[in-house]
């Protein structure tokens, strides 16, 4: 039996999120479909974490198990050729057994993409949000920082989340613009459902000055989502990399 | 009546080109059904050129004349706010009456991208093609020099062109790369159907030692189709800007 390990991006636009569901594109129904063609076998593929439908990746890490003996040098380019445009395998590579996709990682980052002008630009709708008014991305930045630390983050999380604990490491986030782009990478051990989503919206009515960038740290502590601002939409998230 | 120019950026993938067909959906037809709204009255698009099925542009410029009194500083908003994503208005100025985008434009300006490494990017697929192995630039950059100037482009032209005359003047053609990306730009005061892609196919097969950079003269001479390369996939092709 060998374990291997699979970096691959994706446009998420036309899928219902990373995770199996009956009779929808998902990412990893196409994954399973390929890589089964290839080793002439069922396989079941873990992800580092489930993206949400519409979310894209960059760098989104999976691993599966298999008795093929494809060598895993050519792996990419046969899954390449069969996989739709939409998904990519990068790289790939043999791992101990003991690899887990998602009990092995140690922290995601993603980054999210605002266009922030007057006008919409057609060739990025699909992979971020266009905010009209000006962003003031300093004031972004600085109340982004309350965040930074071990937190219940139930404020910023999806209200249907499971009952798993609400606590999670947050280890960096920085809020750049760069011409009339603003970008806001996040990086934490694990991100409960929605959360760099309720983040950035959040962060977004700071920067329009709809709300104090004081606020941030009373509804941290509120644990409550409907203390935090909307949902940014998936389509300007990207799961940018998985550490190990 | 008002004559009205305006810049816009669409992602062609999911349309079969500019112009207007029955029963597909165009960007032409997109647009009109817009401004048509907008102004409550039938609105007839000119645009600068005719983008093929999967191409893309980030400056296509059209006009259209109208009745309508809408202020021309609203026109982009108002439009956005019916267009599809894949679609943008981006400027919108109100010029003479003797302006058309097609007749009025100087020259147009294309972009070619190609992705060139191992792997694909899911991320950057609807907008360039990937060729896998590597592209050798500089010889692409100096072969693509015989172009410039005015020549019968036949050789480079879908054989199936419609009896206007072959001969453009190219006044342009720059071959760079940045990274792991081959970006063909290209200038000229007009193009035959296809052009672009054919010149970009053709470069490339030089870029791939499967050709000899001296063979652009020969083919170009000929103005025989047959004798240049293949046509390069749309997806790669986005107009740039169109000068007036």
């Amino acid at each position: 039996m060998r374990n291997i390990k699979v970096v691959v991006s994706y446009d998420g636009t036309d899928y219902f999120g990373f995770q199996f569901q009956p009779r929808v594109p998902t990412i990893q129904a196409e994954l399973e479909w390929v890589l089964s063609e290839i080793v002439k076998e069922p396989v079941s593929v873990c992800g580092s974490g489930r993206t949400d439908a519409g979310v894209h990746a960059a760098g989104q890490v999976i691993n599966f198990r298999t008795e093929g003996t494809i060598p895993v040098d050519r792996l990419c380019l046969a899954m390449n050729s069969l996989l739709r445009r939409s998904v990519a395998a990068i790289d790939a590579i043999e791992v101990d057994l003991s690899f887990h996709a998602r009990y092995s990682a140690r922290s995601r980052t993603y980054e999210y993409s605002i266009l922030n002008r007057a006008v919409p630009d057609a060739l990025v709708s699909r992979y971020s949000w266009h905010v009209r008014n000006s962003l003031d991305a300093d004031a972004m930045q600085k109340s982004a920082k309350v965040l930074i630390g071990t937190h219940d983050f139930s404020s910023f999380a999806s209200a249907d989340r499971d009952q798993t604990s609400p606590v999670r490491d947050l280890r960096e986030i920085e809020v750049t613009r760069v011409d009339d782009r603003v970008l806001i990478t996040i990086k934490a051990n694990a991100f409960l459902r929605s959360m760099a989503r309720v983040i950035v919206g959040t962060l977004t009515e700071v920067g329009l000055g709809l709300r104090a960038g004081s606020d941030m740290n009373r509804i941290l502590e509120a644990a409550d989502r409907r203390q935090a601002g909307k949902t940014a939409p998936a389509r300007g998230l990207c799961l940018r990399e998985v550490e190990y």
